[in-house]
């Protein structure tokens, strides 16, 4: 018999439970192997010894092991606004608050030093990879290198002028141009954001389509946030938004459906015919009493759905532990079935769910051979989470985002011990500081 | 001028914002100055320093500082039932996974044991008072005592037997029995808790008004937690629970209906003119299912409303900080408007609220002169909550209980740096295991 010699590899994580989401289940006993940044084996510790040479190794006895989470839809750089206008209709907020603000204030450090500020409370919350969409993509783009956070950043595509942009086309290219300067960064993406059915005409949607079809982007818009701008739009066109959008071409398997909770059967039908995702995003969508998405209506239909925060200034969380514990619990009430959205599943939703809305799912989502190491160690040991009968119904029912200790990103520690490995969070704090003097 | 002597007291408080909650608002630059366990002062920090000369000070300069959190409904013991079956039915979560563990298992070491980890989880999250239903009343004072949590006792009633007691006038005599023992304690109070309109028939209600008369004593049930058994009353009694409890002589203002998520308008009206008490358990009733309070109808009503956590096994959290969240969320989308239960007024429901329910308001729920110094310290510096606009947004929309560092129950501190000072938390997680291991 040939005996084979351990090979080097980067990293063995040893945890107490591993739960790779996919396949399902949870793993004990069991040791994570990763180099060069992607996983390459889920083993048994013995069989771990026996085969891999690490060139370190973290002990986790007490924690549990997930992949990375996944915050489908979020604009990061309102985290600067985190509460300062709450318990105000969306209207008032939107109008006398937000927009005022951001008209005055928007331009790259905003969105820089904003996005890194968000990035920072995701990532000590277990979410190592976003979905974002805002203005100036370059500064938003550079604060994700910094804080070595996975990011698909949304290209902001609108009818009217800000700072960033004058027109569509303008928006349109200013997008382009970041994503052209960033193309050779590893954990950065690029999408198609236009803002809404509402605020983008069919001409700019035409535009979209055609830029998504020939550079193969995804597309991803807010759609049925409210009711008021269904029925404005169909009392207009005499179509729901999601029809326009299908028929202007824009729906498919490359298209995200953002909030998406005033849809009607038909358009359920056309998300899962056209193979489209939806992202749910059940704090913000409570705040602002828009409404419940129909989320057990989308998986009877096999839409993949998957969870976002919307932005901090509408939530005010960047916290993927609490979506995964509002979705579920909001699926309860709703459907007044108590075993709707079991712990699983939701943490399905929150991982490979958002990977595979933003066309990640090969790279991401799941702790499988192969992919990139985005892993995330949460403790459940001490009061809040005993007896433990069940690792996945803690992380869901019981776990919040303080209980991440650790979290690595294509196998590069970003967080250690719950301190954030590439940030000066004095430096960010005073330009926090900084901004709210600016902003309130 | 007559200059005077600084008086000496045991404690003074400087925080960053101090939160009394009566009267509203923030206060900043604020010290708070305790003596003999109460608060003697709330005065600006140059007036303290004059007026005080303390034995001991903490400063917190990063921290709000608010008046201990009251979870109005719980049964704390059952933080050994924490996760072991989720997802599931309210039927089968009680007929197959709850019931018949507390069948074998119900006893004085299981109720202490279970009462200790629930007191250690809440004191961690600043919860200082909780209103407790459950079984071995005496065996959850003494963990109480030991936690120095202060805490109202609910002597059960039922119908039908238990480990604890045959019938309902056994259940009564035990309870009162423990009330009797524990009759100095001053963190102590004791209430009657006959189960529910559907467990407790009659004659044993007609037990629990004249004990109630006699002693003085406050009533807790719950009432219209599920649409079935509101059903199933209305058609073998042609009224509703509450009708028939109020027809017993059970209201007044001296009685708390706890979930009262099933109830009609006539329903509130009696509530409203009698002047009873709601426990609103958001996270339990969407988890179970069972439907959403009407909380809006309630406050429109000016019926008190106190937040509650229900059991560990229903929740899974004893956590009144999210229940603080969810209740804002809920009343914003159930009611379509996003100004509903605004952040001020739901910690208010939290602590000032929930000690009026417990008939303890002349004694906690608001950092005035005069009453316990039950007292919590959050943490609002990190990067989950800056920047800053408004502390109260922020305790309700952003914080979390992890952010608690300091809790005081009557002056004496229970909680420092969050370690757990009364509890030796080693010891009780040892114990907590080997029952894990026999319930599983």
């Amino acid at each position: 018999m040939s005996e084979r010699v351990p090979s080097p590899v980067d990293l063995r994580i040893d945890a107490r439970w591993v739960i790779p989401v996919e396949p399902a289940g949870v793993l004990a006993g069991h040791t994570l192997i990763v180099d060069a940044g992607r996983i390459v084996a889920l083993v048994p510790a013995d069989e771990a010894d026996r085969r891999y040479a690490p060139r370190s190794r973290v002990a986790l006895p007490r924690h549990a092991l997930i992949p990375g989470l996944v915050n489908a839809h979020t604009h990061t750089a309102m985290a600067l606004l985190r509460g300062i206008a709450d318990d105000v209709s969306l209207r008032t907020w939107l109008e006398q608050h937000i927009w005022p603000r951001e008209g005055r204030f928007l331009a790259e450090d905003f969105v820089h030093d904003g996005t890194l500020l968000g990035a920072a409370e995701m990532l000590r919350g277990g979410t190592t990879c976003c979905n974002d969409m805002y203005f100036y993509t370059d500064a938003a783009a550079r604060a994700y290198e910094q804080a070595g956070m996975r990011a698909m950043l949304g290209m902001p595509v609108l009818d009217f002028p800000t700072s960033y942009a004058a027109d569509a086309e303008a928006y349109l290219q200013r997008g382009l141009e970041a994503r052209d300067a960033w193309k050779h960064s590893p954990r950065l993406s690029f999408a198609l954001a236009p803002h809404a059915p509402y605020t983008v005409g069919d001409a700019s949607w035409a535009r979209v389509v055609t830029y998504a079809r020939q550079l193969d982007l995804t597309i991803q818009t807010h759609i049925g946030e409210t009711q008021h701008e269904v029925d404005e739009a169909r009392a207009t066109t005499g179509e729901s938004p999601l029809a326009r959008l299908d028929r202007l071409g824009a729906t498919g398997p490359g298209f995200i459906a953002i909030h998406a909770v005033h849809v009607d059967p038909e358009d359920i039908e056309l998300l899962a015919a056209q193979g489209c995702h939806v992202v749910h995003c059940p704090a913000s969508n409570m705040k602002l009493a828009s409404g419940v998405a129909p989320v057990a209506s989308f998986l009877a239909r096999n839409v993949n759905v998957a969870l976002g925060t919307d932005g901090a200034a509408s939530n005010n969380r960047l916290d993927v532990f609490s979506e995964m514990r509002l979705a579920s619990l909001l699926a309860k009430v709703t459907t007044g079935d108590a075993s709707a959205l079991p712990a699983a599943r939701v943490l399905r939703m929150a991982t490979l769910g958002g990977a595979a809305a933003l066309g990640l799912d090969q790279q991401v989502g799941s702790l499988e051979t192969g992919k990139q190491a985005d892993v995330v160690a949460v403790r459940l040991a001490d009061v809040e989470t005993i007896p433990m009968y069940d690792p996945l119904s803690h992380l869901v029912h019981a776990a919040g985002r303080e209980l991440v200790t650790d979290v690595w990103v294509s196998g590069t520690r970003v967080l250690d011990d719950r301190r954030l490995v590439g940030i000066d969070v004095p430096a960010l704090a005073s330009r926090t500081q900084a901004w709210q003097q600016r902003l309130a």
